[in-house]
């Protein structure tokens, strides 16, 4: 029987893979499930609720909702490749990351995918005071690419991304905090960035701990 | 008969005026109606339908509406102080100023109210260029104090506030439009600011002009 069922789950694994844990393993090119454009709950209840969080469980976030945060903080949401938030002439000129345990990958928005950008753990880096979670499943990581604009625009932007992803989470029951006190430059230099993109700040998400 | 009407319109006035449009023409203080800290439309949705947009009719926003919207912006939601934005370390080091034809207003969280910072029309401060909306009926200011942090989370927390902002308008069908491209050391003489407060962005708010 062995012989039979071994392609079976050879397919069922690559069916299957690109929505589970797996994926976040080693895949260089992680697909993302359509992200949730409608519903959640009311604005203003996510408004009044929204808090940081520092504490949370390790357990690993289901990638349709990592798709769907994904698009609250950076999705091109018009068919002209607007975005979920305003960038200032829209330059766009911001890169969000995400920071899984097994490597870095970069939100590709335009084909819904993560694309590996460096193996590793680097979440280390993205904090610095003690009481900062390590144990989050996964790091969003801000970064803002050189313009003619100032660079404080940058900033501007990466607050109005962080933004939505607390409300995002606060409308699923996910913890998140955002923190902008650990070395930029090492983290730059880990995540192997380009010239000219500099690391802004760094946002774990998790369910909670109790 | 005149004389027994004069003290019951000047009551009316009295109950009426912080829930009417002149109210904004001369009052020192505008207390403001409870905010809407619940309901509203579905998360994503709004995130989904966010845009920017330049026209506006000169038509007031309800006090009621504005109220909501400033609570959004940069409302107190927690007993413990705590805002509908995340600031680095709590610093709060943000101020909101609202600009109406007859002044410049400081909005005051804590007391749910507007309060009379300088007379007079500063909106033509707002805007840089000319496809910039001139018709709106009001214009938010935000401000950054100075603290011991990097200046620049100044402009991270000014884009957490609009993006915010951004969605009420969205939820509301309001239009607004975030301005980073005009004259901030005019526009912080003409506010009067204090020293080490810096004008971050403008943010105009009104209904859309068809």
């Amino acid at each position: 029987m062995k012989h039979r069922l071994l392609p079976v789950s050879l397919l069922l694994c690559a069916v299957l893979g690109a929505f589970s844990l797996s994926a976040r393993e080693d895949a260089s090119v992680i697909p993302l499930p359509a992200p949730k454009t409608e519903g959640g709950k009311a604005l203003m209840n996510v408004i009044s609720q929204r808090r940081s969080a520092r504490r949370f469980k390790s357990d690993e976030i289901p990638l349709k909702t990592l798709s769907s945060l994904l698009y609250a903080a950076w999705g091109i949401s018009s068919p002209d490749g607007k975005r979920t938030i305003p960038t200032a002439r829209n330059a766009q000129s911001l890169e969000v990351f995400v920071l899984f345990p097994s490597g870095c990958y970069k939100y590709d928005a335009k084909n819904n995918a993560l694309v590996l950008s460096v193996r590793g753990d680097l979440r280390g880096y993205a904090f610095m005071r003690p009481e900062m979670p390590r144990s989050a499943p996964l790091v969003l990581v801000y970064v803002g690419k050189n313009t003619s604009m100032p660079a404080e625009f940058n900033h501007f932007h990466a607050g109005a991304a962080v933004q939505n992803v607390y409300l995002f989470c606060t409308a699923e029951g996910l913890s998140t905090v955002v923190c902008g006190g650990f070395d930029k430059k090492k983290m730059a230099e880990a995540m192997k960035l380009d010239e000219g993109h500099t690391v802004l700040y760094t946002q774990p998400v998790g369910f909670p701990a109790d």
